[in-house]
């Protein structure tokens, strides 16, 4: 059976489970610190030295860094990703665009307001930065679930399930989200999918 | 024939230039700034809204953005895109690392120490920040590199293409290459790979 090493709370760890929910696919979840018992220790490094969650192990002990590589991986032939090459291509593309442009800006904003251990982060210039590259990010998804159902087509993908992860919990990070109503219609079709799961079901 | 808009200093923009001339496909090379005149006027952000270079586009006129997306999507089908389903699920991942962890610091700083536009930013704490950042990512890549010729195997992949590309020249953002030898010999094993072209190389 699949582990993931991960926290509940965490939109790149809920990324991998919500795929694994929809595909049906059981998995183990063990919960890791940020801290000197979880993703800093000898024995997390070992497995993955960047230090960082969600991480992946396969039953032969081979594992599996980055969240949206996890999900290119486990999605290889069934309907969440693009047969199409082009829409396939805009998969990537976004899931690309989730980590660069979207990730840095909602995810840590929500983290800067919600963890006690940030709020020293959680200066004025911080707070404003991260307000306009999150406004950006949200504004570039919105011209394009103006034109489309989901963000690579027609049909939903891996490029959904990864940025529904952040987006549907930006206004913990004081994003007011009615002023992206295509971005809004998209977060309920996401969670109309059939399988979805919430943030912190574990399996 | 696939247009790139580009800058032609930029690592980003050299990666999808590098996989073409390795693959012997022709392209045509815009030089794009970041100014108004560039990524910034209504007629760029119509192609890409998010307003960042490169950006493919098809002669049917279909866009692509995203560097690694690319890479993925030029990859297919070929020997840069490893066939076994782990191997490629790595090269995913240190693209992932490539954008999160890697370019963020390594081409970060080298912008804020070369580009004058970028003078006002370099202040000391973000010089610092750049700098743990990039030890940190380059010392992940050395563990790697210490074990498998190349990052995601023992074959050449678009991982060592995209991460060759703000690390071969990370010295320009301060970096002393010489701490990290398994680096340091994998970044002339990328060079001697055949097909190989510099970062100023536009077709």
């Amino acid at each position: 059976m699949i582990t993931i090493y991960g926290m509940t709370n965490s939109g790149n760890c809920y990324k991998p489970r919500l795929l694994l929910a929809k595909l049906g696919v059981p998995f183990r979840h063990v919960e890791t610190s940020s801290g000197a018992d979880g993703t800093t220790s000898a024995l997390f490094l070992a497995k993955n030295p960047n230090g960082r969650v969600p991480l992946l192990e396969f039953d032969d002990g081979r594992v599996l860094a980055e969240s949206n590589a996890m999900l290119l991986h486990l999605a290889e032939g069934t309907r969440f990703l693009p047969a199409d090459a082009y829409n396939r291509a805009l998969a990537y593309q976004w899931l690309f665009f989730e980590q660069y442009s979207h990730e840095p800006y909602i995810a840590v904003r929500r983290a800067l307001l919600t963890m006690p251990h940030r709020a020293a982060d959680a200066t004025p210039e911080r707070l404003a930065a991260t307000l306009a590259g999150g406004k950006k990010a949200l504004q570039v998804m919105e011209e394009q679930l103006a034109r489309t159902a989901f963000l690579a087509g027609a049909e939903l993908s891996v490029a959904d399930i990864a940025l529904y992860a952040y987006t549907h919990d930006a206004e913990a990070g004081g994003f007011d989200l009615s002023a992206w109503p295509a971005v809004t219609a998209w977060l309920a079709r996401v969670a109309a999918d059939p399988g979805h799961v919430p943030i912190r079901w574990v399996g």
